[in-house]
């Protein structure tokens, strides 16, 4: 009877800004960064990792967050932890004064989702599986036991949870082996970020081509002029039979996004993403029914399962892109999946920064063996950054995620990179500010 | 040429937990705390201060958060900061890597807000005018340019915002002279908390009569059968001509919030406030479809100004609680206050915890004045706690605030007040603290 004897957090930043990686229209100096969680247990080698991923500035408060979440599992019993993973989530999402500070969003909900992600991992590493087959090793009442459901049921009540997980349980090994074939399909953006000079722009889309992408997403919204300039060459490489996609962070209105795609629409992009402010879904509504054919995409800060509902209520998006370090961790996830399964919508989740393709590429799997049972308009965010620093990367071939084998939820770090790129005391930093000392 | 020379921020906590104030269905043990900022200058006696409000554990993250917004301000000019309220807010709030926290919501718009409050502070005392003053003494287009306006084009454009202004500018100063007359209307919570037993609410709804209320506010959603016998006895105490609301805090799915409300449908309350998650706009909407006469309110975790524009285009409100801790300061709220006079909502403002009644006259009298021209349906919340801490307490008579006459936003908190509930430092937690240890 292994328990948690400790938990620590690390401010892990990473240096991105400097090469302009992740620049887009709102983030022009992100340095990718994450809050880390390690739960140690009394039995050796057994462990839980997780995390939630930010853009640096705040990381501490994300960090300082996790500290204090994290302590009512301290001295917890692991099989009672992980063998009642929804009673272990509203444990820790419970505490109504905590909850104040959202509730459920924001800096302790980002908090929550790294304590539970590590929770998580441990269940799986405990049950040595990787976690898509700790998924899919559940029942539908499992499932639907570990789901957080609350505030939902005026779209989505248990039954039908149940009911839509049981109509594809007897065929879930048969998607496993094809998924083993195949793996799961995905799309590039490090070709597309905002800070890239056209040649590079031009370069990166080659090689993605090379690599066998069908899907290739630009950043846009920074200047009308160098958006039509910018997809014009994407339009050159890719040609017209690769599909490519357009992301503008947020940067604009309602009535401004719909003139803006407008402008963009001859190029014939599958989707523009986040066109407004994340939190509109009404906006997003709007927007979707004016732009059409273009499809609109968000959720990468969709903040939480309530904001997704009111999404797919309003018919907002054509495409879901829950953030695995955003949300609630795979208890709130496994709710907007039933959600989007629910309302018809594919899920293409948000991946890249610090470790997210890690974590993404065990709920996409789940997902199509278990939930949604088709790959029909899914397909999900890779980015081929900082995988050097995890113990079990993932592996892309094809344009598509292999099967993870290792087990847990892949977001162990590598120690010598915590030592790398702690914040401020990692190696890295304290080089770099003696640098700026100097000079 | 006043220069703000530094930034200290407080965690502030009060112990209401030990004596059931502040109790509800969602909070059983809400210690009142504020995040509390003092902008200091070098001209002898002007200085800022402003908070944000939080119930306990976590205040701590506020607190850092506030430390990091605040660093912008450090050596800027007094008055280059408050001649443009507008740009001093935009300039706090761009900064893209805390905005990947929220954006716009949680600790780091409640650390926002905090910061922001302070700087409002200290213009209306660098203005030696209450703020309710400094507001009404600008122009429509002052105010607009304060304003922040981002993401709501679709629903209020500036050159609206600015003749909805326009049309009551001439009649300002009547209001004005009314308002010292009357006061502005307000109602008690006091009464209500759901702690106190069936004795205490008796006696408290008694005093409450006396001291010239007609409106009382009990919570509810804990307990059907409670409920029941509250209101009865509520209804008993104060007769049917006295308005009667009720407060869910957030504990019901929307079928459910549909179908308790209905079953305490006979007390007739005015409103239902918070039926459901506060991030709901359209599960608001079908509630309050469901449960029409009786109204319905929400706000108080209203994060942004995006889920306001959201409320209002849905239909979701009959009146509108917002939050001046939780929203980004008076830039923000004038936003709100904008888009409800444009949808007819009348913004009835969530106050008590610690200082909020402070705040929030001030933004009813504004209201008042510029804005809605109207004081039907519209009566501001009062709860009488924790008031002595204030330098410049809100004076409640008959059951309307009366105008404040000092500089400032009445913010300010005595230094006793600090040096004892400073957290964990100060005289009453370190006391706490010691009696703990020995027992």
């Amino acid at each position: 009877m292994p328990t948690i004897t400790a938990a620590t957090v690390t401010d892990l930043r990473f240096p991105t800004s400097s090469s302009l990686d992740g620049s887009d229209a709102m983030n022009g100096d992100a340095d990718y960064s994450a809050a880390y969680v390690h739960l140690q247990t009394d039995e050796p080698g057994l462990a839980g990792y997780g995390f939630t991923f930010t853009i640096g500035r705040g990381n501490d408060l994300c960090v300082a967050a996790a500290e204090q979440r994290v302590l009512p599992l301290i001295g917890r019993d692991v099989d009672d932890v992980v063998t009642d993973l929804g009673g272990t989530y509203r444990m820790l999402q419970s505490d109504s004064q905590l909850r104040w500070l959202g509730p459920e969003k924001g800096v302790i909900h980002l908090a929550l989702a790294a304590v539970m992600n590590a929770v998580w991992d441990l269940a799986a590493r405990r049950a040595r599986k990787p976690l898509w087959r700790l998924l899919v090793d559940m029942t539908p009442e499992e499932l639907v036991d570990a789901a957080d459901l609350t505030y939902l049921s005026d779209a989505l009540t248990r039954d039908e949870a149940i009911e839509m997980l049981e109509h594809l349980a007897p065929t879930r090994a048969a998607r496993v082996e094809e998924l083993r074939a195949t793996g799961y399909p995905c799309y590039t953006t490090s070709a597309g970020w905002l800070g890239y000079s056209d040649d590079k722009l031009r370069r990166l889309l080659h090689e993605a081509m090379d690599q066998g992408y069908r899907h290739v997403k630009l950043k846009v919204g920074a200047d009308l002029e160098d958006d039509l300039r910018r997809l014009a060459i994407a339009r050159e490489v890719i040609g017209w039979d690769v599909t490519l996609m357009i992301d503008a962070n947020q940067v604009w209105d309602v009535p401004q996004a719909i003139e803006w795609v407008t402008q963009l629409a001859p190029f014939r992009p599958l989707w523009i993403e986040e066109p407004t402010s994340p939190d509109d879904a009404l906006g997003h509504a709007a927007i979707r029914r004016a732009v059409a054919p273009i499809g609109v995409a968000s959720g990468e800060h969709g903040m939480n399962r309530v904001l997704f509902k009111q999404m797919f209520q309003a018919g907002a998006l054509d495409y879901c892109q829950l953030d695995s370090a955003r949300l609630g961790s795979v208890n709130e996830i496994l709710a907007v999946y039933l959600l989007a399964k629910k309302f018809d919508v594919p899920v293409c989740p948000h991946a890249g920064g610090v470790g997210l393709c890690e974590l993404v590429q065990h709920l996409s799997i789940f997902d199509y063996v278990a939930v949604s049972g088709t790959l029909e308009d899914r397909v999900t965010e890779f980015v081929d950054h900082l995988h050097e620093h995890f113990v079990d990367p993932c592996v892309v071939l094809d344009g598509a995620y292999r099967l993870p084998a290792a087990p847990g939820y892949s977001a162990q770090i590598h120690v010598a990179s915590l030592a790398d790129y702690a914040f401020p005391d990692g190696t890295y930093w304290t080089r770099a500010s003696a640098e700026v000392s100097v000079a």
